[in-house]
């Protein structure tokens, strides 16, 4: 089933507001089987929402409005819909009553711009809401199918779950779209298309997309209205070939952050872990710790901004500063060393860096970040020059630092 | 000047990424004056792309597309928009240099599948990218206008700033939507409403919105298509009304980060900070030191995650654990004052609590949080208990700590 969506509100062009409610509904709809091919936005105007809903029913013969449901003046959407489907407007006094209920029970009493609420286009199912006090509905006839929903996220949600969706799966009859991620990190997008291959032929009917972003290339395989068995050992083969071809990048075959998968692998073998920061400021703590569960595995670290940082909490000589720069392998090491020393853990990972914009220089251009892992099995240290911003080379070096230190726990049984 | 907004992308419709871009695409187009009548999109499908950017020139002549640019194969809006315009494709040997120039500078060579990113509809202005690979193109012609952006959202943000609103603002001659925005922090929207009273009446043509979030309320006053002094006269009134009644709790009029405005305030005072974190993990320090030039102020600190941590790094009684537990007014009083010992600091703050979802119990419910603020002036010390996610919780603090930390800075001359 194919179905296209229509979110209005001037404030979701204007930017105010981030439309997330789009993103809730294209997941559970794909997970029900049911394909968005189309999503629009419009203002808070009838001729602007009209033409959107007309155009949608033409094209796909199904529209799921959010938007434009509550009392306020901007509340137009169920009109402009039962004008299009040519049905006139009717009073359901079991609307009104529930309302005056909800209403009752926070000590107020509804005002006459609610009683508008009460009334639905003539032959629409009501999706009775216990979010909020405006109703969802279902209308059917000669355009297609409309679902009406409002626009506030927690209602949206309610009513999607436990209304829309069980009868979107119903009219689907047994086909579902599914999806999965594997998540690579240090390759750039082309050469990682370009050890994949051409694959697209091995892997239809189904389709991959290369999704790049600060923490690496995501790679999402999709199975489009297959019945579920047929859909699931389709992506089994295809995540197979994947595998196969990219392996050496990947970290994780469901989008979980690396931070969580580094505290697994490191839980499996009873290690625990450190970190000295300079140039990414805590961000790599704050990932670790940012999974519940985190304490049995990390034990927390220095963040070693300053060069006084370094040398009060973590010792490093201050002539190695002028000798070698605080951002070098020599200042990496000791970094790493000292944390792991300190706190007694088995691997700890120092990350020092010229996050910019300023700091750069011809030697030690920003982006220019040193690693070093120490702990069990010895140091190692390495560099890595990032692209971006400020907050880009600060993520893509934590994510580095995460990496490497993966790497050297996968290393050791 | 009105615009469309197509953006393009599987992903988008599948709900796997929200879409971001638009949000910002639309406040920046708001404010250089374009209104935005139509937002579409549409999957990584030739045809779909087509049929909608051809709906939308017809519809308003004037579109601008994000997403579809990079170098794999779902990359396709360039050949559509062409197609659309009558114009064949024709390489740019300076495109693909610059290409081969950024990725030397990485120690990388361009593969051949990026060759395509030198080809651009003839006749299209080259918007160059600075941010990443794949050009933004600017083309005229018979059906309107067209302006390709790539989906990225830091290379999107770059050309929008850099090359996209210049020239579009040029055009608009005249009027301009301009907002401001006064952030708080501390205090419920309920309340915060209340203190501001009924200011609707007082700032018209202006409008007020109520912005709740993890770190506080924002306060957005927008005017909306006026000529720009009128606008900044208008606003700069509003303000001054809203800081009069909601002053306290405001602790910036632009949309910066608090951890900036605690950077700034502590430069003029000459102040030197530090941090010492248990359950944020570090992301005080990253707040901190995601702003540049946050060296001259921030020295850097502890992660003191697990209770060894505070013991070996700061030097807590381990029989302050199992008399108060980790999560006491003791313990973080303890790391305040021993992160300012050792790193010399003139202030430094503790931040110890439950994140969740466990480790609660009736006593020291999930989100209690215990600060400190240690250094000259003496210690000083609270807790707070949020609601929410894990991930609020530590936001929450992490806000808490920074708005701590600027009123004492504050209440130092």
């Amino acid at each position: 089933m194919r179905l296209e969506l229509l979110t209005i509100g001037t404030e979701l062009l204007l930017g105010h507001t981030v439309d997330t409610n789009s993103a809730e509904l294209g997941r559970s709809l794909a997970g029900a089987g049911v394909q968005v091919v189309r999503r629009s936005t419009v203002p808070d105007e009838p001729e602007a929402i009209r033409a959107a809903a007309d155009e949608a029913l033409r094209r796909t013969r199904a529209v799921l409005t959010t938007g434009g449901l509550g009392p306020t003046a901007d509340d137009i959407t169920k009109r402009v819909i039962a004008d299009l489907f040519s049905r006139p407007m009717v009073y359901h006094p079991e609307i009104w009553e529930s309302l005056v209920e909800r209403f009752a029970r926070f000590g107020r009493v509804p005002s006459e711009k609610n009683r508008g609420q009460a009334e639905v286009p003539d032959g629409a199912t009501i999706l009775p809401n216990r979010w909020g006090t405006a109703p969802g509905l279902w209308l059917e006839g000669a355009p297609g199918l409309a679902i009406l929903l409002p626009g506030v996220p927690s209602e949206m949600r309610g009513l999607l779950q436990h209304e829309v969706l069980p009868r979107l799966v119903e009219r689907a009859g047994g086909r579902v779209v599914r999806s999965r991620v594997l998540r690579t990190t240090g390759v750039p997008e082309s050469s990682l298309a370009e050890a994949v291959g051409e694959v697209e032929q091995g892997i239809a009917p189904l389709s991959l997309a290369y999704l790049p972003g600060v923490f690496g290339v995501d790679l999402r395989i999709t199975a489009w209205g297959l019945p579920p068995e047929e859909a699931e050992e389709r992506l089994a083969g295809a995540l197979e070939l994947l595998r196969s071809r990219a392996g050496r990048w990947i970290y994780a075959d469901d989008e979980v952050d690396l931070a969580a998968v580094v505290l697994v692998r490191a839980r499996e073998r009873g290690l625990r872990l450190a970190t000295a920061e300079s140039c990414t400021g805590g961000g790599v703590g704050r990932r670790l710790t940012a999974i519940p569960g985190s304490s049995e595995v990390y034990l927390g670290g220095v963040i070693a901004y300053d060069n006084r940082a370094k040398t009060e909490l973590l010792g490093v000589d201050p002539s190695v500063f002028n000798r070698e720069g605080a951002v070098s392998e020599a200042v990496a090491r000791q970094m790493a060393e000292e944390v792991v020393r300190r706190l007694h853990a088995d691997l700890g990972v120092a990350v020092t860096g010229i996050a910019g914009p300023g700091g750069g220089s011809e030697e030690k251009p920003v982006g220019l970040v040193h690693f070093a892992i120490a702990g069990r099995g010895g140091t190692t240290a390495w560099q890595q020059v990032f692209p971006g911003s400020r907050e880009e080379v600060r993520a893509r070096a934590e994510q580095a630092g995460l990496s490497g230190l993966l790497g050297r726990i996968l290393g050791m049984q």
